[in-house]
């Protein structure tokens, strides 16, 4: 018996094949959305957008499913009739307005032209002031879920979005019938049935036991949100690894499967990337290192951590509290710098080599020592997730003489992400929540070695790396085994299904030794930029502003 | 009748030939240094050296002589009876150990491997610790010629390298004669005869109204120390302008000039441009804009100003205190940027817009608008020379994120160079010495138009160009023309052969209006970072130091 696990990424989606008797990956394919992320200009239109916006088209992530599945299926030469579920995972909150059955505004030639008509990806950050309403009124109101989010709501997540369609396209949000993450909207077109799955409500969506905030709380944003709830969305949460319905007959036409296959409650990216790591029990942190990094984490204590993203009961595995953290900016740090930083003497030397310029740069940067540059990073290119939640500040380097050179900053940056991880570690431990060990999982590891030495000399912790380079697609396949009944549990699921690396990349005490002098440097700085003693970042930000106004009016 | 002068840059040397009658400059000749720099490696060795070192190849200089001297000849047509007068100007300081004779010490085979007996490039910045050793005793023993200096003296500066040596070749000094300027060592070669000229004696060697600091200073500094001027330099002090002696046999050959030619006494380069640029009275500051900036300014008051370079009577122009402040890093940081930080794509349009990749960025960076590019940066990538005068100090950039693109960094590193300028202007507006206008001499004011508005823009000042490219050659062929007795004094000189363009760059009020927002930044920033708030820095260069000592274990 076979499962499907497409996972919806930032720039493509994936299918991977299972075989749910050991999890053996039977056989993948990728499809990269047509239209990519959406951050300079409207599809269509010459419309340019505003900074921070980044949107995507959900036609593109129909065109994954009618592309990945058949070709699994054929690359296999497995038969539909062997396929008992298929399952998906999706980057959050990606969230997008649509009419009662399901269209999206954007479908429709009279919203095409307007930006908030389509999906909002999760990097979309231009909505950090109606974040920054959301917290000042939760906070005035003594709304005690905002503890839960580690006292601060993100501005990549669902009423932070919500509320910048509500107040800057009015016409967009009272044209909507229902608000839904692209996760749920997938399986909706998958299954006929529109259904909200529970680990995007309550790590996006401020639903703790089972419950949104009241209307009040709603009305005290905007009084027009009142009742944003019962009109637009649920009070049903589907759970983990429940079946979300069958595969309806469009849906079976697009993937090649049979009508009436079982669909699982869609889930996160990161979250279901944690049984198939087999972790399902406290105590080891799993990193799902890629364009951003998640931090996931199991305990059956509650606490308040700051500036996590959240803490929800059964978030993540049943029976447990599923915390999650996460850094906004660290594989695509990286290929910012690569992309927009490294002179052409590298990028020819890197050909030379065979090598891709990401690998040369890694071993070139492999000879330093730590320390050996004289830089130091703060990693906020995209923000700053967890623990400041604060999604305009924005990078810092320090240090650079006339002798810097590329693979220094390359390094330093890789560094930044690895101090990033501890600041969080640490604001977990401080909380009393020990961590003893790290699993890494996403597409960095497994790319690049110094990165996960890096991270274990930072943190001093030993990285185990996740068994499969595709483990949310994997994660995502073992809920469709769940959902089909295959196993009656997650857990089971994980105990067979699951994969690690044997052994594990163990800190280098003379590394260690020089991190930890570094490391305070960069809390120092971290707190500085980060904490309100100079808010430099922020008014660089509000000054670029008024000048591209200015520029475009 | 003609002179020539020959200007001593950072890579190369340069011969102009100049009408006297007007200024006219008839014939230019260039000879690269064929060491350039060292700073990597030795020459004929393949020991390597430490960070911040940078030497010269004392025979550089006089190849410079050989080929560039008969050049213009040649190019001009001009017959050596018609050359009235040569003279020199130099980096500074800019020094090197000799024997009794003159032959520096890098020429004899027995320390031809020693670092320490090459020539100390202006640049070299290894002589911190002993520049703190140099301040820290001044203060304790209430030295006054301290406050001539702002206070402090550079890492740059004569008794720091002389020390250095001291200090760390006891065998280099031991073996020395004479410590002496590149420059005086290069007059010395062609008159035959030791002079020691009084700008650089007083900018650079800490001599005051005629007068070293005493013997007990210096045995403070290391007894070894005590005797160091009655041993290896010299008491007498040649005046700007004067003649210094006359040509020899041996340089006549060299040169192609007749023997007996007069020579005038050395100059430094951003000096001898003041007048070039036909600045002989106060309230006029000249930027000499070049791989450093220098800011040169006359007043009739004496005043102490934070972190000048230094202030010494008729220092650049008879009958005035000569004020000098400085930036250590300007078109050196931008040639960093471009030869290190810029992709291929870059390179690409440039050579396809058939334009050299600066000129390229600067057009690219001239379509921002003031702020728009949400970052800035600490232009200390080569330490800061004024007004916190400190080698240690590195380079900063902040505001960067995942749409930052190269032409923006370059735009913020001219902008981080002009809040540079205006620090330094405002610390003489500061002590009552005012400054009605800029007059931007040397290289990048001539390639760099955008680099004029906006230092025009960020100082509010208007800006006058200097109206030749050559301004160092032509002002010691200027004070050659007073050495030979054509004109009486170097005002007279100025008048006739000095040379300004017409019209002045002035500041745009919307862009004054944005950079008067964004300096204070700049200045909140340069305070934390260099004023002991967070020597991160200097932290981060003390880590970087002991990592390659391990590493070179």
């Amino acid at each position: 018996m076979y499962t499907i696990g497409v996972d919806y990424g930032t720039e493509s989606g994936r299918a991977v094949l299972v075989d749910t008797r050991d999890g053996r990956e039977v056989a993948t394919a990728v499809y990269p959305y047509p239209h990519g992320v959406i951050d300079e200009r409207l599809v269509d239109s010459n419309q340019p957008l505003p900074p921070d916006w980044a949107l995507q088209d959900p036609q593109d992530y129909i065109e994954v499913l009618k592309h990945t599945v058949p070709e699994v299926l054929k690359q296999s030469g497995i038969g539909p009739q062997e396929v008992v579920g298929i399952a998906i995972d999706f980057t959050a909150c990606t969230m997008l307005p649509t009419k009662r059955d399901g269209t999206p505004l954007c479908f429709l030639p009279e919203w095409r032209s307007n930006p908030h008509a389509w999906v909002k990806l999760w990097k979309h950050h231009a909505a950090q002031p109606h974040a920054d309403l959301i917290n000042e009124t939760a906070r005035r109101m003594g709304e005690g879920w905002l503890q839960r989010y580690g006292g601060k709501i993100s501005s990549e997540w669902f009423f932070s979005k919500t509320l910048q369609i509500l107040q800057e396209a009015p016409d967009v949000y009272a044209a909507s019938d229902r608000l839904i993450e692209a996760a749920d909207w997938v399986i909706w077109q998958l299954t006929g049935v529109e259904t909200r799955n529970a680990c995007t409500a309550g790590y996006k969506a401020m639903v703790q036991d089972g419950k949104f905030p009241e209307q009040d709380y709603f009305a005290a944003l905007d009084p027009r949100l009142r009742d944003v709830i019962d009109t637009r969305m649920s009070r049903q949460f589907a759970p983990l690894g429940g079946c979300a319905g069958q595969l309806t007959e469009q849906a079976a036409q697009w993937t090649g499967l049979r009508a009436g296959t079982p669909v699982a409650v869609a889930n996160v990216d990161a979250h279901v990337s944690v049984p198939a790591v087999k972790v399902t029990e406290p105590g080891t942190m799993v990193l799902i290192l890629g364009t951003s990094t998640c931090h996931m984490l199991l305990s059956d204590k509650l606490q308040t951590v700051e500036g996590m993203c959240g803490v929800v009961p059964d978030g993540i595995i049943p029976g447990y509290y599923g915390y999650e953290a996460g850094q906004s900016g660290v594989g695509d740090i990286f290929a910012w710098f690569v992309d927009n930083a490294v002179p052409p003497e590298y990028h020819e030397a890197a050909k030379a080599a065979g090598m891709d310029l990401h690998q040369y740069l890694e071993s070139e940067a492999a000879k330093q020592r730590p320390g050996e540059s004289g830089l130091i990073a703060l990693d906020w290119w995209n923000g700053n997730r967890s623990t400041l939640v604060d999604a305009d500040l924005t990078g810092l380097l320090i240090g650079a003489t006339l002798a810097t050179r590329a693979p220094e900053i390359y390094r330093a940056l890789i560094e930044a992400t690895a101090y990033g991880t501890r600041t969080i570690i640490e604001a977990f431990e401080d909380r009393g929540i020990p961590i003893n060990q790290l699993v890494a999982a996403g597409g960095l590891p497994e790319k690049n070695k110094l990165l996960v030495q890096i991270y274990a000399d930072v943190t001093g912790k030993p990285i185990v790396l996740a068994g499969s380079t595709q483990a949310p697609a994997l994660g995502a396949a073992m809920h469709a085994a769940v959902a089909a009944g295959v196993y009656p549990t997650i857990q089971a699921a994980a105990e067979t299904m699951g994969k690690l690396k044997s052994g594990s990349v163990t800190p280098v005490p003379e590394n260690q030794a020089v991190y930890d002098r570094l490391y305070p440097e960069y809390k120092t700085l971290y707190d500085y930029f980060g904490r309100g003693a100079n808010d430099v970042m922020k008014r660089l930000k509000q000054i670029k502003y008024e000048a591209r106004e200015v520029a475009g009016a």
